[in-house]
């Protein structure tokens, strides 16, 4: 029997995963029954039709709140098989109530970091809830790397006995764009000014609306969170979620609080000099910058950081566009499994869903 | 309920395959009722006990040909939900079975190339036993890069409507060993001999006992086969499977015929200066040989060879020990997607298989 899905958030990434699901081979497995944005929802346990129109929600939908959803969602289900919720929401509500709706019988499907990688309490009460009904899941494969299967292959070497050592890669795909373009293998004549770069990133939608949310960190420390929570028997203490992650900002003192875009690359451009400055040490030693994140499970520690990297290595060499780059040292890949590509964008991102999708049918 | 379990191949993989099942989180998904090789069976429908001593084949089971195996699998699946026959050995006969064993209900996981890389009647008999009940998988992860999660992702690409491009990559982890001793990205003062390398990786177990099988590309033909059967609406012809993909082999004439590996060595010594002169030739012009495999979507073409990559290719610069690497260019990435690792092994295939497994589960 197919399985009833509901949506909620209806922006990018939303869309786009509505239209993977009006795909022949997704749509034979399951049935759209709702989809909700901050505002409305649509629910019509019979299924709705694919592909809909853009405004659906809004000219069709009645107002909803969460827990009246995932109500009617639970009476719905004693006739299916089984009832999965996709979060695409950036929604801290939707997340604090993961635990209530695994609870109600309901899986969850998700690219948005918040539930796992914030504090123990609510990942406890999350795996708490997992653990009391084995039929229910949670997945959750496009918070790293949306569509590569970083989550997948690292639970695959995990439930197949591997030790996995450490965890290294570029995991935002901003700060992977910016520093492939300001210290790239090959320098150019005249190598533009860090500010330029991260300008250039914003006009081409590559960064949040501020800079600053993605030059801060706090993106990588979540993921890193999150693949640190998947290793078992590893005590590293992770108490706050990804504000227990040492994580080294990029964004200068006093700029956190501008709240203008625009204005916050302007000021940045007071940075420059330094930035400029590590380039060119990181240039003398025949090195390239990287913003990396590293889980290291055999001294037990996570952290975030501008790095460098010999201009010979993978991740300065192979790297383009805003390629994610992650590599997994186990016992038994002691040359490290890699997974390269594309880590940020609607069609991949929904695609990670999918095949979260398809892993429950 | 936990899957029924049926081992067919005793072998490295087999022995590797068996170490995981007794796994705690495999074990409980999966009861093993029955472990074959080619000679005996030990068949124990409540489940035989793990780990297994390395002679228990030997010593307790009983001669059973495969039909009366599929035949008793059949019988005692009407009690379980799921049986699957894992097929680790590289037996046409096993192969062959494939449509009977899929019509008698039991799922297949494998690593065996045979079944899905020879001519289009038997994969088309496949197809229509899988046809005629969903609910039957064959899963075959480990046919392509062992561990690594090439075919999921393949399949994950194209079941989420993206279109594939071109598929290229370093297939054979023994090829890889060769090429990248061989023909390193930075050269050594004193170059080693085709033939030394290759009676290297012999000796390290790299190879088949004779090393033609290897230098013959039919291992990389027999992966691109797979690999394009899998691409929808794709006409690339292979009515005799990976017979049908050009094919370039390394093997110099005559030797084909030689049954001893060592003696296979030594005469390959007469072809060093060859070698060594398309290595000289690639150097001039900034080069590496590596022997590829390509599946291009868009001419309709497959093809193995060796070919020539600049000094800055991540196939020339990232590679090393007997890595395998697979890039995948599709509409959605168009920087390619690219996994990297390990190749070859038998903690790393029994990895794959046990991945399809808990996608069974």
């Amino acid at each position: 029997m197919a399985i009833q899905v509901a949506l909620v958030g209806t922006g990018l990434v939303g869309s786009a995963i509505l239209s993977q699901l009006a795909l022949p081979t997704i749509a034979k497995h399951a049935v759209l029954v709702s989809v909700s944005n901050s505002k409305r929802t649509v629910f019509s346990p019979n299924g709705i039709s694919l592909p809909l129109a853009p405004d659906f929600v809004q000219t069709e939908g009645t107002v909803l709140p969460l827990s009246q959803l995932v109500s009617q969602l639970h009476d719905i289900k004693a006739h299916a098989t089984k009832t999965v919720l996709i979060d695409s929401t950036a929604s801290s509500a939707v997340a604090n109530a993961y635990p209530e709706i695994l609870r109600a019988g309901i899986s969850i499907i998700t690219p948005n970091k918040l539930a796992l990688s914030s504090s123990s309490a609510l990942y406890n009460s999350i795996q708490s809830a997992l653990e009391a009904d084995p039929s229910i899941r949670l997945l959750h494969e496009s918070t790293v790397g949306a569509g590569l299967p970083i989550i997948s292959t690292l639970n695959d070497l995990v439930k197949t006995g591997d030790k996995v050592k450490r965890i290294e890669g570029v995991f935002s795909g901003t700060l992977s764009y910016i520093f492939n373009n300001f210290s790239p293998a090959v320098l150019h004549d005249d190598p533009a000014k860090f500010s330029d770069i991260v300008g250039q990133a914003k006009r081409l939608g590559y960064t949040e609306p501020n800079p600053h949310s993605d030059l801060s960190g706090s993106d990588v420390a979540r993921k890193l969170t999150i693949l640190a929570r998947l290793l078992p028997e590893t005590p590293i203490p992770l108490p706050e979620g990804y504000l227990s992650v040492p994580t080294s900002s990029l964004s200068p003192e006093g700029l956190e609080t501008l709240d203008d875009g625009d204005e916050y690359v302007r000021q940045l451009k007071e940075s420059d000099a330094e930035f400029e400055e590590m380039r060119r040490r990181a240039e003398e030693m025949g090195q390239v910058l990287r913003y990396v994140g590293v889980v290291d499970a055999e001294k037990c520690t996570v952290h975030a950081s501008l790095e460098t990297y010999p201009v010979t290595h993978p991740f300065a060499t192979s790297l383009g566009g805003s390629d994610n780059i992650i590599a997994f040292h186990t016992e038994r890949y002691s040359r490290p499994l890699i997974i390269q590509g594309a880590g940020a964008g609607a069609a991949v991102t929904a695609m990670g869903v999918m095949s979260d999708l398809l892993k429950l049918v």
